[in-house]
């Protein structure tokens, strides 16, 4: 869950952007809503042929993959907090197809506290809900990602990359392709 | 679930077709495996816009408004049963977004005899994997349908639309829409 | 979304809880993260034969039906908020069958202002995961509730019961309703 | 998907029943509606603590476990395919919890070809609606299952037990613990 930017630069803060300060304090208070989503290719027949993980490099300088993933904000829809992650991290022609149920996949409980769901965010308590969700267009990773690789779905469950991924994302990524009925 | 055919005129008929009297004989002897397709038209945030509706007139020669529906075939994967029946009843480049997932949103039982369940078809009983289809491209009425009608949801759900449809499906587009947050 | 009480009297506050006016203020700041649940009773079958609905007064002494619901605290996992909620406003010995799956059957997006979504609540921004729960004890109404009025799915989605709900949850329990194959 | 018996021996078969040469030449005909159950224990709070799998010798001797699977009949609803498969593999007094909602987990379609999808049924095409069904009671093995073993998620995940799963059930089993929230 490295969510790239709480707000931006701009002075101009739009409405529902908190301070930094601010939001590290409600994040001891209560849980945060927010939204993961694994990005994929399908065929003509919706079957899933490719998933997309970003590349990082986290602060202690190792290499990570991760979903798109990020807060939803005060009066901000869920589709709509779907829509500006899938842009912010995969840039703006990459023609997502938001689900058009609000149904998530399943709902990922990160705590802080490590062992009490699979999901881990030492920063939060968040409440994510996960969807699919199948992009059309050209897909070039954003700020702090240094690659978007796409995989297999028997590549994305592979243990080589699950161990690549944090705070349980990787176990996140596999109830994704048990959902499509791709688990490897 | 007026299906339009179960084999085409074509004399060599593929794998999985049946002749005419051997499908209506297994319709008493054990359920049939269908799908419904409720085509839909979203926003770029996924949300639903308009619902098709297919025009036909029945064997009484009543109009009615169907959705897109039909037989799995023997061998026949169940999203590509999806593909088959929208590009029969809505043309070949109406785009299908077929979900990545298999889960439908809700299973209707279409059984011969009325008020076991909301859905009845007097010919068979069918057990129909409902779903929500996106559909992109240029949809045009193929064969029986006179008309494709896009309506909104609330349209949709409305009294006037929904006596106008057969075997339970006014009930099943309202479940659709019910699914996507869109039920009037 | 009347939610009986954010925090006990007992002047020792649990971890999760939070003071009044600390809740007000962060409601205008960010979405805050809700259950809603219906509880149901179901035959040997699963089928749903009844919807069991809180009877309250609102603070203008109108009348008003209402569903389960309440707000996941910090570090309280869904499914315990569930129960939580369910016992507070159903007693003790409810015996709430929750699902063992955490996908929701919709996610209600309760804003304050009217017309972005179906729900509102003019106090918050809340994301609720919205579940049907069947209960197999004896149920009683807690706290401000004056009544638990068991419906038949029929009654629960007629005319006269939607009017006396609030907020949207008139439409959030037709949902349900559809959900489980008994929309009217 | 060792479905005990198609017909019992009772001389009269109550309807829907068909003899054994007539599904065997229907099953290379039309995809068969199937139900697949996974039973588990639940604690209060719905999180699934134990798997329960049969443990079957096959015709070839081979030990194998097996989830609670079977056809869906003439004029049968799922639901009540899904009563009479629980109580015929796990005795009468299971007291299964079968789902308010129709929706399954997933669609598990098992062809008889290997390879087209994750399940294999060498003997037909089935299509089979998967559900998580909790069971409050006390179950026995009936008929040809010579042991119920009650396994933690972890377990009925580990390869050891995959390993002893056939036509592609070692998949669904995962699926399901992935939509559970507990995919080890």
């Amino acid at each position: 869950m490295t969510e790239t930017a709480d707000f931006p630069t701009d002075p101009e803060r739009p409405a529902g952007w908190l301070p930094p300060d601010e939001i590290t304090r409600l994040r001891g208070l209560l849980p945060l809503v927010y939204v993961d989503a694994v990005p994929v290719r399908v065929d003509d027949s919706g079957d899933v042929i490719a998933v997309g993980l970003l590349l990082r490099v986290t602060r202690e300088g190792v290499m990570s993959r991760a979903l798109v993933s990020g807060r939803v904000m005060y009066h901000e829809r869920v589709r709509d907090a779907l829509v500006r992650h899938i842009e912010k991290d995969l840039g703006p022609v990459a023609l997502p197809q938001i689900p058009a149920a609000p149904q998530p996949f399943t709902v990922a409980e990160y705590f802080p506290t490590p062992g009490v769901t699979p999901y881990h965010d030492p920063r939060q308590h968040a409440v994510s809900l996960a969807y699919v969700v199948p992009v059309l267009g050209d897909c070039r990773p954003q700020h702090d990602a240094i690659d978007l690789a796409w995989l297999t779905p028997e590549e994305a469950c592979a243990e080589q990359v699950q161990v690549e991924m944090n705070g349980g994302q990787g176990v996140l990524l596999r109830q994704a392709m048990a959902h499509v009925g791709r688990l490897a």
